[in-house]
C-alpha cells in the first residue's frame, strides 16, 4: 500500500498509531506539522494521514479540529494509543547530570510532578521524538521526553520509564482519507455545526440526537475565526451516517443550524 | 489596594487586563505560571489574580479551566483585551537581518502567515513579554512577538505592528478573588458539572437552562483526569446565581448531575 503520513519525527506516538491501525508493514511518512499531514493526503502524496484528536489528560488538539473544518478529507478511522513517556539521554549520561529537559509542551505538562521533583528546567520543543533526535544530532547532555520506541530508533538510553503524572494517559488519533467508509455495525460519526443565534439553540440541536437515542460521546467547542465569542461545535456520536436514525437527525440539523458538515463515519476503537 | 497578580513578565497582555479592570493605579505582581496566580490569591499574597480564559482565535486556555475545577477562589470579573501583536527587536536591527522569532506558541500561531511570508524560523517560548525581555537581556539579534507596551517597557524597536493573521483577536480574562460578588443586573455565571453516564444527559442538563430562558454563552468540555473519554462541562450563561431562575436551575442541576460547582457570578464585560 502507499504511504501513511504522520506528524513528527520517526518514533512519534502518531507513527505508533499508524502501525496499530495499518499493521507492522505500513510505510510511514513523517511530516513537520499537522497541516502538512492534511496536505499530503489532499495532494495524494500519501494515501492516509494520522492526526491527534484528543489526549485523555490534556484535551483536544485544537489545530486538528480547526483543520477538519476546512478540509475535504474524511475521518475514516480512529486509534487510541497508550502514552508512556520516558526520560531519555545520550548513552553515558546519568540522571544526576541533567539540568534541562526538552520535549513537546504537552509532554512536559504531563510529567510536571516528576520534573519538578528532580528540579529540571523544561524547554519546549515542537515534538517528543524530535527532541530525542536532537540530543543525538547535537550530542547534548540534556534530557528528552519521548517514547521508548524513540529511544530505540535514535540509540538513546532510557533513564526512567512511565514518568507521566497520571497513568491513564491515552491519545486518540483520527485516520484521514479521501473517501467515506462503509458501516461496520459498530461505528462513530463526527460532525461540526454552528448554531443560530437564538437562546437554547445548542440544547435544541443536541435534542435531535437525544430524542433518537443517539449516544453523544464528545462535544468540543471551537471559536469561529473573525466573529469573537461565537463557536462551532464538534460532536461525536455512536452510529453511521447511513443508519436511518442518524441520517434523519443530520437532515433535521442541516435545516436548523447555521452550518453543518459531516466529518466522517468510522469504526469505533473501543 | 493590595496587589493583583498576573501571569507573565511585565508588559504581558494579562497585565494590560489588570489595568483595564482595576485602573491605572493598580499594583501588579508578575507570576511565572497561571498556577502561581491562583496560589498567590489563595495564599493572600495578592488580593486578586488575572488569568486568561479564552482567545477568540485559539479557544480556551486549558490550564485555567483545569485549575478552576480545584480552586476555592471565585470568578469575580471578566475583561476582554484586544490582542495586537508587534514584531520587536533590539534597536539597530532591521527586519531583513532576522532569522528567528521567539514568542508564546499561541502568538506564533496567530502570526503564522506573516512569519511564513518573511521566511522566519519560529522558536516557542513561555511568554510573549518574556521573549521581548530576553532579547534585551541577551542582546539577541532576533525577533520577538509581543505587545507595543512590552516594547516600551523593555526599550525595544517595533518593526511591524498588528501582524496577526486575523484582526478580530481578543483574549478574555477572568478576575479571581476570594469572595462572591453581588448582582449588578447585567451578570454572567460560570459553573462546571459532570453528567451522569446516561444517553442524553448533557442535553437534559442544558435543558434546565433553556427551559428557563437562561442564555448559554459558552460551553467547554475538559477531560476528567484518570477516567479517559469522560468530560467535565464548563458552562457560562447570563444571569447571577442569586437570580431566582438561575438559582432554581442550579438546584435542579445539582441533583441531576454527577458533580456541580459554581465558579462565580460577575458583571459581563460586553
Amino acid at each position: 500500500m502507499s504511504a501513511v503520513s504522520f506528524q513528527g519525527e520517526r518514533g512519534a506516538y502518531s507513527e505508533e498509531a499508524a502501525t496499530m491501525f495499518f499493521g507492522r508493514s505500513v510505510v510511514t511518512k513523517p511530516c513537520r506539522t499537522v497541516k502538512e499531514v492534511f496536505q499530503s493526503v489532499e495532494e495524494k502524496s500519501a494515501e492516509y494521514g494520522i492526526v491527534p484528536a484528543e489526549n485523555s489528560l490534556e484535551g483536544s488538539i485544537n489545530q486538528t479540529y480547526d483543520l477538519l473544518l476546512e478540509t475535504s478529507l474524511k475521518i475514516c478511522g480512529e486509534v487510541k494509543v497508550r502514552v508512556r513517556h520516558c526520560l531519555l539521554a545520550i548513552p553515558g549520561t546519568n540522571i544526576e547530570e541533567l539540568r534541562v529537559v526538552y520535549s513537546h509542551p504537552q509532554a512536559l505538562a504531563q510529567c510536571a510532578s516528576f520534573l519538578q521533583k528532580l528540579g529540571l528546567e523544561t524547554i519546549p520543543a515542537y515534538d517528543t521524538a524530535g527532541s530525542a533526535k536532537m540530543l543525538i544530532d547535537k550530542q547534548l547532555k540534556a534530557g528528552a521526553i519521548a517514547s521508548e520506541r524513540a529511544a530505540d530508533i535514535y540509540g538513546l538510553k532510557v533513564l526512567r520509564k512511565g514518568i507521566e503524572d497520571f497513568p491513564e494517559n491515552f491519545t486518540r488519533f483520527f485516520v484521514l482519507g479521501r473517501t467515506d467508509v462503509s458501516p461496520t455495525g459498530k461505528d462513530r460519526t463526527s460532525i461540526v455545526f454552528a448554531t443560530t443565534h437564538t437562546p437554547g439553540s445548542l440544547h435544541g440541536a443536541l435534542g435531535e440526537l437525544a430524542s433518537r437515542q443517539i449516544n453523544l460521546t464528545k462535544i468540543e467547542s471551537r471559536p469561529i475565526r473573525g466573529t469573537p465569542w461565537e463557536y462551532n461545535f464538534f460532536v461525536d456520536f455512536e452510529g453511521h451516517q447511513n443508519d436511518s436514525k442518524v441520517s434523519e437527525a443530520i437532515n433535521v440539523l442541516r435545516n436548523s443550524t447555521a452550518m453543518l458538515k459531516i466529518l466522517g463515519s468510522y469504526p469505533r476503537a473501543d
